[in-house]
């Protein structure tokens, strides 16, 4: 293609267009399975990434980003071709000042690895979705995870940028201070464009301090409106829980079948609090009481470090849980979010579906966010399993709409939630068209994406 | 004016040309006095903003918004002439819905007018700019206050907004759903952006528990450097408080002169801790302990709401506290934000300077957020001096970019900080240019302010 010599003159080995790198990055968690990128660019420095533009954008050649390939609807796949970027040898950690509690980061390192580096500091980052993936990737898909009723995401995680613009040039948004009234937050306008605004080089984050101590507890509820309410009850009594998180009867099933774990099948409530050692206990006494009013039942505190880790381990595994719980089978993960007053309607209402469709799907939230995903396990292969799953997901993403709520939390559009965007956002939708074009006119980056087509 | 007439038939005495109501929006609270518009409207609904967006844009007639009209930077003066459309008629909360912590209202609502409405729900709205503005004037300048070092900014209480486009299109961004990764962030991209890219014509905000305790302190510290780093290990010891404010000696001063107090005049902490009655006891001993290793001094709680409430309002009016201190002055207050880490730094050399300067200049600022203000104190009239209050403004505002800050933690752009655009944002700056020009490409939406002209 033209301009490959010039990047390949560039970059030498770092520049390929060998056939089975070009495949690994064909392939995302998922079932989607699209895109062959020409070429795969592991670049090293912020110079490289805008050379690769500047090459891509006189000849309007295609260019995606891509993190550790962990996004769940397809987000990376290059779907018209080009040039996939891959941020893997771009994974420093550049500065970390703990006085102003912020890292200078790379977007190519992972979470795991930051958190690993900032051990010594006191300092931690609080954004988890799971899975390791690159803290560029969720920049790009505005991730969160399991933290964010209290520390946030990755909307509030990301302090600064840099940022590659589609025609080479390169930007920086945000400051190291903490706040700014000047101007478009262009730093907010980037997180969550998966890659079609411009490519994120350098990041710098908002750092929390580790807590003196930690405390977390499981109980059953009879309903999942009960455990909802008693999720609503906590929230407004201003108890500031660091995680809280929903497994359905069908997940504590495949939990407990893959951590050796014997909890009751019956709706979930995971919690921990943060805090100091006086603070903790009394929050973690205040949610006790909360949760019997709410006929809590089997409730467990995990106050040593071994049983915490133990908690979150089993909760972490619940994706491998419930793919291991069905036989040969792969899944369908899918993400909405609601207002929490219709979270509990909108769980049963898609448990119910789910019921009465011919695969199973385990439940698995983030429910002081509002936010939950269906595991849709599908035999392997299986086109009729694979179009129900489809139909499940359609499904809970009207719902979602219909509630109020939106068609993904923290998951992203990708591929997968393309069909659901004018439904979503009316004119709106047009609107992050016009944006799109006025930042990349020749629609070099990741094309096929998020914008209307 | 083409287009009047028709507004006119539309809304008939709340379209208005009369001399003394154009007058009135053409000043604002600080010096600056520029653009006299050619009607005033007073829209009632959102299909009346509309309408006047629709015929303002077919016949390129400027239009400006105006919520309680209390920015500082001369934000909301019509430059251009044109229409100003004034909010004070749509002031109504539309919904209330404490299980979602949420609001919905109108924009010409105030901030004390809302918390008013809420107090029976245990809930209220806590950015506070100090002044009374409007919820669609502190969005539309991504305001904050004392608060947001617990609570954040408007960047963060906004969840979603109706805007009106320039040619009248009406869309909603965002949700009721807590969180959302669905695209671009379009109510993040207006939040802040001073009425130049869409009317807002109505908020979904996040509400915050009432907190069951409140407790408050005042101590004197002997230099800026103790003051900042007892805010810097208390942030950092994962302490939530809810305000840190700092006063410098001359606004010290200038309080106990208005206020009628006695501190002693040096460098001032006021904090406030929001909590549970255990948990703010355990935060205000470990804050003391926190503060006696900076060497503070004259250390005093504020447990009795009355003694509180004493202690904000002075802080509240040294605003006007400072104005006094000066007889016949009026003020020109500059905001600026900079990393906590350099905050002592900054605020030492804008005291050196205002010192070796020919006009006095009470130094107050947001200290958990690195955001300060100096209220330089000019003779009314006199242009020397207002020469002499822009070049400390200006330095000022050199000072920050160079400690890695921003030259506005929240009053924003208006007029007053336009020539720091380009050093602060760079090629960044050309492209706030170009979603101004997706979004309102005849530039009829606040013309004049905020992008490269
Ligand atoms: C088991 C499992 C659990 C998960 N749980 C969660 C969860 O709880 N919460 C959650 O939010 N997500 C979750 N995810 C999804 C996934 O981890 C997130 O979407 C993550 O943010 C993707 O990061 P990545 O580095 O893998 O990005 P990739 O998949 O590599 O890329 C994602 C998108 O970002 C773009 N991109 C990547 N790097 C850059 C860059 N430097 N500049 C510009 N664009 C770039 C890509 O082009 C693509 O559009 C889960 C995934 C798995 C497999
Ligand atoms: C004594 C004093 C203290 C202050 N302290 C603070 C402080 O601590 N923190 C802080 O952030 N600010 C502070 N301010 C500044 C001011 O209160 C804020 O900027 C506030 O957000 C302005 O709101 P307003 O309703 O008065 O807006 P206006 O002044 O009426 O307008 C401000 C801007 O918003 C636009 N606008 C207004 N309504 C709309 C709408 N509905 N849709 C679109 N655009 C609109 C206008 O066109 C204009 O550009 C202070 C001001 C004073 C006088």
């Amino acid at each position: 293609m033209t301009g490959f010599d010039e990047l390949r003159a560039l970059m030498g080995d770092r520049f390929t267009t060998a056939q089975a790198l070009r495949e690994q990055h064909a392939q995302s968690e998922t079932h989607v399975l699209a895109g062959l990128p020409d070429a795969v660019a592991f670049p090293e420095t912020t110079a490289e990434v805008s050379a690769i533009l500047r090459v891509a954008h006189a000849n309007r050649i295609p260019v995606v980003g891509w993190g550790a390939g962990t996004s769940l609807e397809g987000h990376a796949l290059a779907l018209r071709g080009g040039i996939t970027v891959n941020f893997a040898r771009m994974d420093q950690v550049l500065e970390v000042r703990p006085e102003d509690m912020l890292a200078r980061v790379q977007p190519g390192i992972t979470r795991e690895a930051l958190n690993t580096e900032l051990r010594a500091t006191g300092l931690f980052f609080p954004v988890d979705p799971g899975a390791n993936a690159s803290l560029g990737g969720m920049a790009a898909t505005r991730a969160s995870g399991t933290t964010a009723v209290r520390y946030g995401t990755m909307r509030d995680a990301v302090l600064a940028l840099e940022v590659v613009l589609a025609d080479g040039t390169v930007i920086r948004t945000g400051s190291a201070a903490p706040k700014s009234a000047a101007g478009y937050d262009l730093t907010g306008l980037m997180v969550g464009s998966e890659g079609t605004l411009g490519l994120i080089t350098e990041l710098t984050l908002r750092l929390q301090g580790q807590p003196e101590a930690i405390s977390a507890a499981v109980c059953a509820f009879p309903t999942m409106s009960e455990a909802v309410d008693c999720v609503i009850e906590t929230i407004q009594s201003g108890k500031p829980m660091a995680r809280i998180e929903f497994l359905d009867p069908s997940a504590v099933a495949a939990c407990n079948a893959y951590s050796g774990q014997s909890l009751t099948e019956a709706p979930y409530l995971l919690v921990e609090f943060h805090g100091s050692a006086a603070g903790v206990a009394e929050q973690a006494e205040r949610f006790g009481d909360i949760a019997d009013g709410h006929h809590c039942s089997g409730f467990r505190w995990a106050e040593r470090a071994e049983d915490r880790n133990a908690l979150w381990k089993m909760r972490h595994n619940a994706y491998p849980a419930c793919i291991a719980s069905r036989p040969g089978a792969t899944a369908i993960v899918t993400d909405v979010c609601v207002p929490i007053s219709r979270l509990a309607e909108a769980v049963e209402e898609t448990r119910a579906d789910i019921a009465a469709s011919s695969i199973p799907g385990p439940i698995l939230g983030h429910v002081g966010d509002g936010n939950f995903h269906a595991i849709l396990l599908i035999e392997r292969g299986n086109a009729a399993e694979a179009t129900e799953a489809q139909r499940l997901a359609a499904r809970m993403a009207e719902r979602a709409l219909r509630l109020g709520g939106t068609v993904t939390g923290e998951h992203g559009i990708g591929i997968g939630k393309l069909p659901y965007m004018q439904a979503e956002h009316g004119a709106g939708w047009a609107v992050m068209g016009a944006v799109k074009r006025a930042l990349d006119p020749l629609n070099i980056l990741n094309p096929g994406k998020l914008v209307p087509q």
